[in-house]
């Protein structure tokens, strides 16, 4: 059984009493109740938490982190992230979230700024799939439409996503590459662009559909890990 | 359970007694057994059977394809390979193995000549794992070793692959992109290199996992399929 | 100088005033006017002509084709399309336009349906630049605005793209990958989406400008071409 | 005209008397030697100059950075690391050769380990083209061959290049990918394995050819960057 690890900020939550009537068990307590239906082992993890919750025995006892980060990105502890990004590159599956595209892990796997362009105007979301064959698909139809949510629009700074598996269509003229995957070493990344704090956006059904696919499919691969360094030749080669 | 349907041209094991030696029950035998063993439910079918084995109702029942063939590419008729095309584009997985890089089905997904260059001097081939997250490699170390084969060099006349799995290393001084997948449609396809007729290849266990995992990787998703054509407009568009 | 044929079918300009009003020397004279003044050498070939304009020697001498097609897609000889597949496989470069999605050489290429949905409804277009980098969005800003256009929307049944330039939003709630880059062969292809034939859009300075860019950067690279076949050791292999 | 900094370490050059032999001006007097022909304007940098000889002011008027460095990647700081960093999100193109997959910047770029197999034994090493319409292979041949260079050895751990240009064969039983491209930011990076500072790898004219296409592939293209931040709605968005 696979082992996820929801990890979030959990700020929003204290401050905004709107978030806590969306999420009154945070967004972690409402990602990890779609995730515990869905036959995976599953526990959360907050940024007020010693180690932010991810201590060396969590992370090695991890298969699949999910992230979510807004206000606070600048207080998850450098070495925290260090660790974090070891266990990816080790091939610990990594699905980052809405505003987790500015989280410090995100941004240093990806190697960009992984800016963007946002507006707060309850705009009408329909997220598109681009690549109908992709196992994150599996279970949606052509397209998801949220009613209401944050804008994000391109140009996204990040590098060309491995797969691009949904592109989002907003109502004030913008477009978003908002489903992408990545390899990371031994690890796979899933970004995924939904889910602004305001709106009940982990509470449908398509959303939670999937991010358990994204869980799924970034699992980690069972196999022996490459071997680095200096190397003996495998060939013989003649003395010169 | 995935339902696999072996192809096999089986000419060479006809009028070759070194393949028949080699592969008593053809080559469709020898993949369709290991396969049997990874809880797959297989098939095997045949050039010389009617319609190639590859009925409407065969097809229709087939969730993943494995091709071999190499002497008779043109013999298979063209209406069966429309009807195969259309199945990997409505999301059959497409195993093609070995010589089937020059097979009408590989060639008309790929849109290239799907030309190489090959040298038959009983040379060790070394598959070097060059992405070590996927699933496709489950069970592999760094690479797998065969200590004689058929070379294939580059340079390998096909599009740039979604994904490179496996680079070949030839003793000869050649390299090849031995581990390929692609999307076509709702299709997913894995070419894989290794298994020349006169060489026990497909008797060698971890060529053996490796079309295990590629099966399992090409198996489709299930989702309902894209809805092409003229379109009603989703949003309001005011007369103009 | 590299030399550019720009082919279209010119079919919808003889039966159609409307698009004869927007484009009185044919699209062909639209683009070829355009691309003459950055310093290409350019010609033009239609489908009424003797081998549509295609003759061998013509082929030879294009180092870039521009292609528009549409009604007439099926009267397109399939002797002509071979050619030209070949051409591009030898280093050609090749730029698709609109409609074209649907002709017999930009299907042949691709091995998939190319099928997309499509709505004629006055509707605004943005093509957004996602691929900030890529030489093809020289001269160009964030987007690229028509204020009206045909509607083309996904999914959009192409292989992913080697590079993803441009995705267009749409009024009417659709997105469309509307600038993809592939490598076949030697050859480069780009497909750009604008163009319906009743909308002035090739006289829009911006769309001039990624066609022109879309020309250079398909322009053949100057090498000989790979050898494939039966080849030597280039090592020696020694006697088993 | 192209404005090209040729940054090395020159440290081998100062305490190898080998080394210095075969490139008595520096590997970046070399390199700069042979750009200065090929229609380039090029200055040199070097680690023990002040700010490492790359000042606000060269990287400002810097179009593409050339990398080399090994044994005192640590010694780079952090705060020019950072300034490169930026400047090639902007724009600025990155050469990074051999050695320089180590470097801190191409590490930061890459968000992985870069780590790899190597081995000194004065192996043949052979570079084919997998990608034969790439600009950065115009006017090489099928392969490159090298009498005696270092090996390098997959698995090489970055993420998967957005193009694959050139894949190496060795001597001992190794492949690598040796020619990769990518895109972050506006800016475009190549990494190009050969150039051990013991071999007189950069005085072969075939490699020369390279690096030099592959300077002239990630020149900046000229454009507006994108705008980032809190954006206003094109579309108008009815109150709700």
């Amino acid at each position: 059984m696979t082992n996820v690890t929801v990890w979030n900020e959990n700020r929003h939550e204290q401050s905004n009493p709107k978030v806590r009537e969306v999420y009154p068990e945070g967004i972690h307590g409402a990602i990890a109740s779609f995730l515990k239906k869905a036959d995976l082992n599953v526990r959360t993890a907050t940024l007020d938490e010693p180690e932010h919750g991810l201590t060396d025995s969590v992370l090695k006892d991890t298969d699949v982190l999910v992230w979510w980060g807004h206000m606070a990105h600048d207080e998850v502890r450098d070495e925290i992230v260090e660790k974090v990004h070891q266990r990816v590159l080790e091939g610990m599956g990594l699905v980052v979230l809405h505003s987790g595209h500015f989280s410090k892990i995100f941004k240093k796997l990806m190697g960009t700024t992984c800016d963007l362009k946002w507006r707060e105007a309850d705009e009408k979301e329909r997220l598109w799939v681009v690549d109908p064959s992709h196992p994150i698909t599996e279970g949606i139809g052509e397209y998801i439409e949220l009613e209401r949510e944050e804008m994000y629009g391109e140009h996204f700074d990040i590098p060309a996503p491995d797969q691009l598996v949904f592109t989002s269509w907003f109502e004030g003229g913008e477009v978003f590459r908002s489903g992408c995957t990545y390899r990371r070493g031994n690890g796979r990344v899933f970004y995924f662009r939904p889910g602004h704090e305001t709106y009940p956006t982990y509470h449908n059904e398509e959303i939670q559909r999937v991010i358990t696919n994204g869980v799924n499919w970034t699992a980690p691969v069972k196999r022996v890990r490459p071997v680095y360094g200096n190397a003996e030749p495998i060939e013989k080669i003649e003395n010169k």
